[in-house]
């Protein structure tokens, strides 16, 4: 049954496509057409099912913090959570506020901030982490060819000053212990990071299956961490839109400037969404509409 | 399994007693003996377990705002959402700051202020709201004892500064419909609620299943609105430490100062537990130990 | 000179009028003719001069804080600054996130919360001190026909919850000592004086005559007092628009929510000017715009 | 009278010279002897009066932003206000949440940010202005030796991170017209400035004196234009602390993280004083203790 709601769902989020604005901040992602729609779910037994542009790569943007904040826990353990917060957030992930109220503590792992502390930490673990990050990605999807796109994140460093602002004030509170320069490098290039649909649904299964990706056996982190991941993204994983996002879908996710929206359905499916215009949050509006479309004409939720 | 698990809680939960602390401001609650625990599980088949003083009554506080919440949906439907937010919070609480920030509207349901408008909307709906409030909860539970303790409502009342200050608040923001000190009176008569982790237990046991009580086979709320008050939970339901909440157990739950906390376990279990000793967040501290224990050595997390 | 310029006022700022909204929150002020202006000058060799509707009796509102202030510097002294603060704020002067950011410490005497606190410290001090402050006021000006309106005052009680929450706000902090009700209708008692732009000018002369009062040889207060009262005045007298209107007029100043304005020109005039369309932050448009004319075509400016 | 007062402060404020501590965010200010302590004062009709360390070159920080005020008046007149605030401030200096609160526009021109500004402005008009404000300076001093110290503007830029991210924050809202690099160059090139008690009472000695530099009978700016630029000392000079510094001292003033502190008594004098351990709001402790005595033995006050 989902897959015939899945091969309806371009045709029912056309009149959303209008609503929502296209990333324009970042000059390389203001270029795409607004009128992209693609939706792919695989599930934990293997299948897969999609619509629309699921093939099309796309920017992941912040989608990426999962894969850092998963290769983070598998480098350094819980030492991550010394200097980034489980916190809520009631300002847009780029806000710069917050760190200052907490004396330079990110609240969590998915705002701007808390992500540069992750790859702070990845720096100084292997100073050529970006590289076997993608290493990594090429492994869960079996995709040697997704890479990150260098014109964004070139794009992104000329233009990306609230971010150096935001990895200059970590570094004023001795927060980051890698050089700004190379920090904000590495930061811009994880976002730049170009996947689709089907490549984020399926890089992502594990998170569905408790930590093990079911089709390679390989346990890419326990079921404990897995367990905890699922709960960052459903509390973090929409910034401080996240209570309505779960109100709406039940599900935990994670939003993407790039017009991407993952989305983990524990022990059954891992789904990406994608369309590029977005609302005042920074989620993708038709990609929010077809998860919601989703999840009233089906089971998912965990609630 | 879970029923040996739960007849251990008791002893290994008994080094975190001395940790926290029992909630001093409002009197009455003060003289509560702080080495009190009980546990109570029900299962969606109908089974119960339970160990400690499971049976003691103790006063709900905030987790009646889940009642009252459920109560607003059936009366009034969706016009709670009119003056009332799905939003995060980083305060307490009883923060007045957040409801200035917003113009007087509550962040959500579960803030002081967020219930103060579902209980000003039940009172224009109905004048004598609160006793049709515990004739449903008798119902729920089967049990018509459950009743208010009017000493504890009394107490709050008079030295309940904090709360008239946040229901003058949103007095003079036009929020609130009928007089204040009308409102505060049911408010406090509403948190005098005294019921046992088996009362309780017993009466959310429909938010595990669909909205629909499995014993009396009562749909009392529909599917969808299970599924979304079971979202405010999970999002709100430890105020601005609902991030660290579900990181640790992964479960939707609803704390109150009486020391009580309430979690659900979608499709299977309705739990609360209860000490009386806090966290800083008013969080009983042996009463997150225990989920903390019981979620590690099962596979409640729904994560 | 300056009379020349205080004749053609009323005719200079007549453009001005509308260029304000009277205050409507307390029903017994939003009556008023919108098209009043007076302005009264007291030379501390104890000339004067007016013009306009300067012998029109007005609700003093905010202004009363600089007597009510003064009163306590005489009757409890420095012990004043022990539950009020010295701080500049950013916020209306009815706002309450500043107090919960303090922990209950108003910002400064001039905020309304640290109004209330210098009147809970005047009631523990004197039960009957509104009537004393009267009295007082009538040796200050020699008109013992100034009154309290008591219209205006039921009229603000009724409708003042955003003042209500202020005072139980503060209760709840144990700031204040005396009963919230009792504060209260103090509170609103002192902000319906009412009195004239030439008893005003007349009653603060002494603030322009280091506390001793010309014409009657009184020393109200000592000479430091009387600087720090004025620093008060310049710092705090316009709450969040203190640094404009500083700026502009570059004298010690106190606005009410009447429309009135007292500036103190120190060791030359006591001015008080009143019209009631206020701006943004409570203050008189035209009474501002008059000061302006004013202290640009003489040398006013104490800077 | 006030040359013994003077004369005697050395000796006076000893003890207090320990309670403060060195500014050691910039390291090449850590390492000054922290018992020095200098005044200087000099009156508008040109006779001087100092003791102790008066002529000894320190680094004057903050205070250069009157100068780059001054100068961007005369550079740039009332365009200044387009883009910086004559607003209040409760934060630090080098707070960057009122930045975000107010989306860009900096609070006043004393802050950092709103310093940044300023420079940027003067950047555009001219290039080279830093090394024209320093000719400017030689002038009003008449003490062409006074100079940059390029080793502590290295040392700050080195270190400055928060600054750093000050600037890329403005960038971000487009409120810097130039290179972020180089407004944080000319920005820490003008807070190296170094100078002596003596200097700096000699430079800014016009504005005690309407504008007009009473010894070579220059106007620096007009009249309008210097009761303004005091207001904004008056209001602004110390940041959060102006509230408390103009209820001790009566005056305008401007603070700088070096331990100077410079105060305008309109009509009569301009006085500098300098001792290094600075409170916790930036300002010299020894300093204003000086300002307290003097203020208190003298009838300097304006008020």
């Amino acid at each position: 049954m989902i897959q015939s709601i899945i091969r309806e769902l371009p045709e029912k989020v056309r009149p959303y496509l209008e609503l929502g604005k296209v990333a324009d901040y970042i000059p390389a992602l203001s270029v795409i057409a607004p009128d992209k729609f693609g939706i792919a779910v695989t599930t934990v037994d293997g299948k897969t099912c999609y619509s629309g542009d699921s093939r099309e790569k796309f920017s992941v943007q912040s989608i990426v913090k999962v894969f850092s904040l998963v290769f983070a826990i598998r480098c350094v353990g819980d030492r991550i959570w010394e200097h980034v917060g489980r916190k809520l957030t009631t300002k847009a992930f780029n806000a710069i506020t917050p760190i200052e109220e907490a004396e330079g503590i990110p609240r969590n792992p998915f705002t701007n901030g808390g992500a540069m502390v992750i790859v702070d930490m990845l720096l100084s673990h292997d100073r050529n982490f970006t590289q076997n990050l993608l290493t990594f990605i090429h492994k869960l999807t079996g995709n040697s060819f997704i890479a990150y796109d260098f014109s964004v994140a070139e794009s992104e460093k000329l233009t990306g000053h609230r971010n150096a602002a935001i990895a200059q004030f970590l570094k004023s509170y001795h927060i980051l212990k890698n050089d700004v320069d190379d920090v904000l490098t590495a930061y811009f290039c994880l976002c730049s990071l170009s996947m689709s649909c089907e490549d984020l649904s399926r890089a992502l299964l594990f998170l569905a299956n408790r930590g093990l990706d079911p089709l390679t056996e390989s346990q890419i982190i326990s079921s404990q961490q897995c367990r905890r991941v699922n709960a960052i993204l459903m509390m973090f994983g929409t910034y401080e839109a996240s209570g309505d996002f779960v109100f709406r879908i039940g599900l935990p996710g994670k939003s993407g400037v790039g017009g991407g929206i993952s989305v983990i359905v524990p022990r059954k499916y891992s789904i990406t969404v994608w369309s590029p215009p977005l609302d005042e949050f920074g989620t993708s509006v038709a990609g929010l509409k077809a998860l919601e479309f989703l999840t009233e004409q089906t089971d998912l939720s965990i609630l």
